[in-house]
């Protein structure tokens, strides 16, 4: 793997080789943004196809807001600008013309939204009003990486608002719980949900659940957040209701949202020193079928039934492809299609072919363990799926395994911070609530990643004064 | 329809009445900015996932590439440049600080893709590349109308690199010939299709192919366009293949798109005095069930039957709703759904439910003409489809009806002058090729909108010299 650098050694350097290796992203030459290649992107419809379902499922409707907003709009909200401010990109001229008024491009939709609420929304009647958007968000970041951290990304953000706080709150864990569900189910990352503390919470919430999840390297992935708005933002733009009382209230709102840092997540959760692996249930090609074949006659028999299992597969709704390049060796298309992290390699040759056979090769199983499954080319029909199932299932296993063996209990930042520095992981302590505690950790790179409901540990990692809740510590994207 | 203007006499304004109270957009403070509503956004998916499967089918792939282009890049290309930089909307600022080049907000996305291919293209075996985006666009327009010309919008934009002229053009025939079809078979909209004369043609491309359709105010709307570039970007970003024989070439490049402008189109070809007419195989809702009851007793029997048939038809992959407002009488709920544009009513009341039947009511006959057609409950799954196909079938014959009546042979200006100015409608004249007689269809605020392949008029509708084609003459959004 001359071009890929060695995953344990250099996981950054890694990522980038195989970003680029298996044409999945390209750099812009503006800083922190890239182009989503077709195998990338296919990879994103497939996410954005199944969420956009479960979102909607829940009553929530899409809709699309303007990329522009007015700087004062932002500057409503008194933690939404100081959050967001360092990192807003303002178009100052246009139309030849500068602006009266800078525009800022959308770093997140809050105050566009909640100023149309402010004209939708009129009686208790209204309420709840949810409403979803797919779209573009510039932060300009100061270190940027693909997926993780980059100047645009595309997400959806929820934004609803309701009569009561409960309410609010309610669709905030349902939120989390749809989000924790799908990242376990589909991209078989197992995750830690929790609050986050006061210093990590989003700018302009009272209160932000999250979901984390150990990334190869040790460090924690936050991979989406829901948040208990309550009422600083129909305070700031004036969104009234009548209740059914007859009296004006202000509502409640929340937001949450995921992103294409799910993509990061897949690829350093799941890859290997051999590239990318793709959980099937989000797969962009479930499978790739590499002709083996030494003259004509084997190559037209064997491709012929080649397609004919494609089309089969794509009937019953399984994208399979065909790798039918005649300038490459099947060693070199096995190569290139692990790079790719395809989840099933099927190889037909002609002794396979004699046989009336197919071999199956799981593209998530380590050389040294890998078993090849001959199979019946009547059966593949139904194999194929429970193939899949079987490796989808396997990935979450191995994953959550590695989150167990990186999850540590401990009572003293003496007793973990060496480990913490040098190895990652997740640690579970105790914290006292002071933020002076929680600032600690800057020097070891890490923080709270959240807090955990449990409260099995005694007394404060750091001061060691009573605890008031446990926390997950980890270093972070 | 007190708040809604007359559509014959104040078109324009009818335009904006009908786009706010059916609650399909709201407006942004920005200037050409607005929301796509939950009903607007539906249809725009509707409208999306339908073409997004036929440009899949010709082989294109989507990706996505990034919102802000480095200024020097739109400078490469001179035509292209000139064409756009009145309409650049530019980030001076970023990170708190000035940027050291402007970066300006896509106008359309030629410049960053054929950068990418420069990258992407190295041999004849990587040809024909099709990429395919939907994407947000901003482009700074001095007169804004939703739709039809709106500071930002979406669309989808194709761009393909191909060996030979002849495969750019064959790309851009076959897109032209795609969208047609889906214009004509899902929105109901008879077009008319050619190529642009040079003034008409797009920022750097060889020919201009185009898409116009009939407004029902006498103007002709651009729905779509396909562009034969041929080696303008490919010269000017670099894009060099090797051929067969090992020599170095520029490909020929095609780009197309359709956008948001098409809900336009919609709105002004099938929308009445009472609002919004969706064409059925597009429309968000396909029918509405208002129940009709005088007591609680006949209320729970009918909307059990109303909520058991929207299963049925949600089963079928019909989306039917039931409007069970407490709030509102039928006559109002009629009046609501009718402005939304649902193409069919279906209602129930206590004696259709004692006959068993229901009533089915088109949205697109005009009062006078309206007959409800009664079906029995058991036949109402296999009733609604046809019902809705014929309905998609009228809209569609009565567009191409009204196209007829207004589509004129003429010869000279001094003709039809008159009633271009005052009644619009489409003009087929012969034209002798001249830019000084295209000119002077600016008087009239008319302008050519394409050239039709035929030669009927002998000559040119200006200076009567001998016409080289007819063209098609319009006034035009």
């Amino acid at each position: 793997m001359g071009n890929i650098a060695d995953i344990e050694k250099d996981t950054a350097q890694w990522y980038q080789d195989v970003l680029k290796e298996s044409e999945f992203i390209d750099y812009s030459p503006v800083k922190g943004c890239f182009v989503f290649r077709p195998y990338c992107y296919a990879l994103w419809e497939n996410i954005k196809c199944i969420l956009d379902k479960k979102i909607k499922e829940t009553g929530a409707q899409n809709a699309y807001f303007p990329l522009l907003i007015p700087e004062s709009f932002i500057k409503k909200e008194a933690k939404h600008i100081e959050g967001f401010s360092p990192e807003l990109a303002v178009v100052t001229y246009a139309g030849g013309k500068k602006l009266e008024e800078p525009l800022v491009i959308r770093p997140t939709s809050e105050t566009i939204i909640y100023y149309m609420f402010a004209k939708w929304i009129k009686s208790w009647r209204d309420l709840p009003l949810k409403i979803n958007q797919w779209a573009n968000i510039i932060r300009w970041e100061m270190r940027t990486r693909p997926f993780l951290r980059s100047t645009e990304f595309l997400w959806q953000e929820g934004h609803t608002a309701h009569a009561t706080k409960d309410g609010a709150k309610k669709n905030a864990i349902e939120m989390l719980q749809i989000y924790q569900d799908f990242i376990q189910d589909y991209l078989a990352i197992p995750v830690v949900s929790g609050i986050k503390s006061e210093s990590e919470r989003f700018a302009g919430a009272d209160s932000t659940y999250c979901i984390e999840s150990l990334m190869c390297d040790g460090k924690a992935l936050q991979m989406g957040t829901t948040h208990i708005l309550a009422q600083s933002f129909s305070n700031s733009f004036d969104i009234k209701f009548q209740d059914e009382d007859g009296n004006l209230q202000f509502p409640y709102c929340s937001s949450w949202g995921m992103s294409t840092r799910l993509i990061g997540a897949i690829i350093l959760v799941h890859g290997d020193q051999n590239g990318l692996v793709m959980p099937p249930k989000v797969a962009p090609i479930k499978a790739i079928i590499v002709p083996i074949y030494k003259n004509d006659e084997e190559k037209n028999k064997i491709l012929s039934k080649a397609y004919e299992l494609k089309e089969i597969f794509c009937d019953d709704g399984i994208k399979v492809e065909v790798d039918d390049d005649e300038q490459l060796t099947p060693g070199a298309k096995f190569f290139k299609w692990e790079l790719k992290g395809i989840p099933v390699r099927i190889e037909i040759g002609p002794k396979d072919i004699e046989k009336n056979n197919v071999v199956l090769v799981n593209r998530f199983e380590k050389e040294k363990n890998k078993k090849k499954k001959v199979v019946s080319i009547e059966n593949v029909g139904n194999e194929l799926p429970q193939f899949l199932d079987k490796i989808q299932n396997q990935m979450f296993q191995e994953a959550k395994k590695k989150l167990g063996e990186n999850w540590y209990q401990s009572e003293k930042l003496s007793e973990f911070g060496e480990n913490l520095s040098k190895e990652g992981g997740f640690y579970e302590v105790g914290w006292c609530g002071n933020a002076d505690c929680e600032d600690s950790l800057k020097e070891f790179k890490a923080s709270i990643r959240c807090l955990l409901e449990k409260k099995k540990h005694p007394s404060c990692f750091l001061c060691g004064k009573s605890s008031k809740t446990d926390i997950l510590v980890a270093k972070a994207y």
